[in-house]
């Protein structure tokens, strides 16, 4: 197999875990793999040159930005390869821009174009682990770039698609995918398996392993993923494509939930077309993202549009809504920041009626009101009271059975 | 004037010394220079990097040890341009491979072979400061590598080559050249002049203020190089070709001397052709260096070979020769590590007589006993005993008037 492994700044923070995370790289390679090993910037590095950066300049410019960054994680491939080559495992380390992940020249926030993936196949052939820098890659006029937040698992994914890797294996410090927050729900189960697209919907709900980007990327190329513990044995979660492997998948695969929300209503807007681009485009411009939207219309012919925000863009979003309802007409607006979102995801959801039901039932028999309900596909997200946050989220793990496997 | 500005790790060792380099440069800028500045690692950072290296492999990789410390330099480049960018002075970074300082695969050690100008001259004629890492390069298949000891030096010197520079002015934490160390001799001057030859013997005796190589660089592509403080104004040394802007140089300019010397004697050797392979073939052999060499012949027909080297090797030196002097049916071996070497240093010296008398002189007068006497077109050096070097010294500078300019 062909196995790309990426492991972050935690998983490389000291020398002695460096060490590990080689012993970890050789006995892959040892069972017959060729290994291609994607890493970060020792925890820690990043934020000192950043700060350094911030000494210097307000705004440091993006491309010297880059210019700095981009050392930290071409100290731990050169670093990882020498630990490598002390317990006989021959390597070779590569900057981004030596193997060139060419990107479009977006400093700081990088998109990668481009891999060429010859270098790093002559070297698996020779039976060498290559050890690539994540995070980094180089624009058509030799400039480094940076991916942004998460790059190294871009990195990763996209060496994966490129080289037609079996697996892209993420090293963490958690041990795969839950079926919920652990610390929420205490037998909260590690799932085997997940699709692309269940892990999307967890990962934007706010049950963060894995990057949005890396996992959209792997979708997209249908790469394997595989999210796994650096400091403890296990299989992890693999996250896939919804095949035939997949038809035993159980109904729902997790809930997730943010706190991270805040409600704004305008209520009684006069029903007229354009009316929800009058609402959002001032929002919109604003640079403030939104989340829920729902509207109803009312029996005396007016709207009630309600919408959820990052608690941060609260009291910003408020103002525009402000102005925006006196010039609509509208009979006012209520803003409630003591809300949170639950989400019940699963591919299952598609084929089998009755799931929304049975979680407004499980909600009701908890007790605690629903403010909001919007579904998609493979996910239906309520938004209720902050305080009742918890309970609801145990209470929907045990109605649908999550601790225990399905099959 | 184009000119070239090296800073070294001390100058950039902290984030304000980083700020007050670019002011530097700034101020350079405005005088109507095109500036291309050379900077070092933040002093302390390779170090911090090499020992992580040790504590990974005994012997660590010398591809990856240049994959890791040049990270160092590319650090200090992205600094330095945000802080020369803070303060209104547009800069761009490169890092050594990025200008294609093109140089051969011998890692730890590399010789550059070639620099392309093109960019560099492009973003001057923009009116743009120009950033290089020092002490790096690539080679011809993409590989980083360093230069050694003292290679931020070199890139300096290499770069004012490649572009035909009107200076290369050198950086460090002295103010100049100074006729001798003012350690030892409390009125010793700075020089204004001194030619390459000159700086070369200095330099290699003793005196350390730049990298031998650099200065045998500037030489043959005849880059003026001028040493500089970072950290008090002042004109510094300028070291230049002697052409007749020299012709005013003082018969010497300098003296140097090095306490790191141990002399071997082997006595009574029988006058036989291939002699002196004999004596240092096996010498060579073990990698040590020989400096002064002196052979004499005695009334007896057999031959005394007397010379020093570093002493560290005194012991090694020692025990090899033994082997030597009996192999030969020599009479026997001396060994003396409390010896020192002072040279005299001139241009001047070529055309005039007398120097050498004159040096024996003062040295007589200071009582001071001479075991070697050797000497060269610029210079001339002579090993006394350790305890004497520092009264020796100031009897030279002393008898030669080299606290007060000739002109």
């Amino acid at each position: 197999m062909l196995i790309v492994q990426k492991y972050g700044g935690t998983s490389v923070g000291t020398i002695e875990r460096i060490q590990s995370v080689a012993r970890k790289v050789a006995a892959c390679q040892a069972e017959g793999n060729q290994v291609v090993v994607v890493v970060s910037a020792m925890s820690g590095v990043t934020n000192n040159l950043t700060a350094m950066a911030f000494e210097l300049q307000k705004e440091p410019s993006p491309r010297e930005m880059d210019m700095l960054l981009s050392t930290g994680e071409q100290t731990t491939i050169a670093l990882l390869s020498m630990a490598l080559e002390e317990i006989g495992c021959p390597a070779r380390s590569y900057t981004g821009g030596q193997v060139r992940i060419l990107t479009d020249s977006a400093f700081t926030k990088a998109r990668i174009q481009e891999i060429d993936g010859d270098k790093i196949r002559a070297d698996l052939d020779k039976g060498k682990v290559v050890v690539v820098a994540g995070f980094q890659g180089v624009d058509d006029e030799g400039n480094i770039t940076t991916l942004g937040r998460g790059g190294s698992d871009t990195t990763a994914v996209a060496l994966a698609a490129a080289l037609k890797a079996d697996e892209c294996q993420i090293y963490t410090d958690v041990d795969g995918v839950y079926t919920t927050d652990p610390r929420v729900v205490e037998n909260a189960r590690r799932l085997d398996k997940i699709t692309f697209e269940e892990m999307l919907e967890m990962a934007s709900l706010g049950a963060k392993v894995l990057q949005i980007r890396s996992v959209e990327f792997a979708g997209k190329y249908n790469v394997p993923l595989r999210v796994l513990s650096s400091f403890e044995d296990g299989p992890g979660t693999l996250i896939g494509s919804e095949d035939e492997s997949m038809m035993e998948m159980p109904l729902i695969s997790g809930i997730a939930f943010t706190r991270d929300e805040a409600k704004l209503s305008v209520v009684g807007v006069p029903d007229v077309p354009g009316m929800a681009y009058s609402v959002f485009g001032p929002i919109s411009d604003a640079n403030i993202e939104v989340d829920v939207i729902v509207q109803n219309i009312g029996a005396d012919q007016t709207n009630d549009i309600t919408f959820t925000v990052q608690k941060k863009d609260a009291e910003k979003a408020a103002r525009i809504l402000k102005e925006t309802a006196e010039r609509m007409g509208a009979k006012g607006i209520e803003v409630d920041d003591k809300v949170a979102k639950v989400s019940l995801v699963g591919v299952g959801m598609r084929s089998h009626a009755g799931i929304a039901s049975k979680m407004f039932q499980a909600l009701s028999k908890a007790s605690i009101n629903i403010q909001l309900i919007t579904t998609s596909e493979i996910k239906i997200s309520v938004v209720i009271e902050e305080k009742h946050l918890e309970s609801a989220v145990r209470a929907l793990h045990s109605a649908f059975d999550l601790e225990n496997p399905t099959i």
